[in-house]
């Protein structure tokens, strides 16, 4: 089958918007942590977390400032931090609702059940149901004219994992914590591993 | 577990990379196919695709100027244009094998034994044995002064699909045409579909 760009320009709306969200394949799936300096907190799903670098250990994400994670953006301006908390299995569901448009002042952790948990003087609030999450320090945001979106930029501070995942080269199975991965903008999925393959030589 | 940011800073190199690789959690699988002013075509595995926006429709990736995919952030200066190719579990050996670093008039597609194709008058090369591919006009790029890597924009253009998995609603079942998601570095993974949930409301 073929689509023209024509054909795309075409389509209705929310079925172009299915389609190109299909097609950057698997997407990350995340729940980002804020706290306002007033302390009031937000969590929000995520599916464009993206590694940087490992040296410094770097991770971006896309943000739409004028759609639902604008408080979250608003969060890390302010606040200067944040966490990144992995959805699993156990807890798609609540993840997906926090993608509803709660107001500034009420928590999509009081919202979907999920409970906030705190680590030393990190003011940013984890999910305690997750298995891997961190402690990020917001390093700087790039402005994307062609769309409005924002990519932003943070450095990874403290890691909390469950050993599970943990294996002896720091490689982390994450299909042994039950990670999901999303495709589209609302399918959610597990893994089944193939392999591992060596690093590639000529 | 834990790791505090000086323990990640302590861990032997490789070992960071694993572990910083596996915090950014599914990862997308692609073949970037491009083609220089010669003629030469060259095919890189790229684990950092990401939706932008979908109107205009347009896909983002990271690209590392001074490590292996060079080529090809070259050839899409040169050229403009370039293909994204979903991997899927028949080919991923194949693609994972176009990693190694292999000259610039050596072309992955003979090395690999993965078939180019090529759609009309567009000069970048496909993979035929990818069975979601489209067709990238080069945007702009945006250089990330912290780390020295590349955010390369892209218009879509032409989509190709294996019918199987487009839906009715534009949405792509990317478990019905195998394709295949990356942890790490260098694990990979098919996906066991959840569920699609509606969209969220309060």
């Amino acid at each position: 089958m073929h689509f023209t760009k024509a054909q795309i320009d075409a389509l209705e709306k929310h079925t172009r918007t299915h389609l190109i969200n299909s097609l950057s394949g698997y997407k990350s799936a995340n729940l980002i942590g804020t706290q306002d300096l007033q302390g009031n907190t937000n969590l929000s799903i995520v599916s464009s977390v993206i590694h940087l670098g490992a040296h410094p250990p770097l991770v971006g994400m896309i943000m739409r400032p004028h759609s639902v994670p604008r408080h979250t953006f608003e969060n890390i301006l302010q606040s200067g931090v944040y966490t990144i908390n992995q959805i699993n299995k156990s807890i798609y569901k609540q993840a997906h609702q926090t993608s509803a448009r709660y107001d500034k002042e009420e928590s999509e952790f009081d919202a979907t059940g999920l409970t906030p948990q705190y680590f030393d003087d990190f003011t940013a609030p984890f999910v305690q149901e997750s298995r891997l999450k961190y402690a990020v320090k917001f390093v700087e945001n790039q402005h994307l004219a062609i769309n409005g979106t924002e990519l932003v930029i943070g450095e990874i501070m403290d890691v909390y994992l469950d050993k599970a995942a943990l294996q002896s080269d720091g490689f982390l199975d994450l299909q042994a914590i039950e990670t999901v991965a999303i495709t589209g903008l609302d399918s959610y999925h597990t893994s089944n591993k193939l392999t591992r393959l060596p690093y590639a030589k000529k």
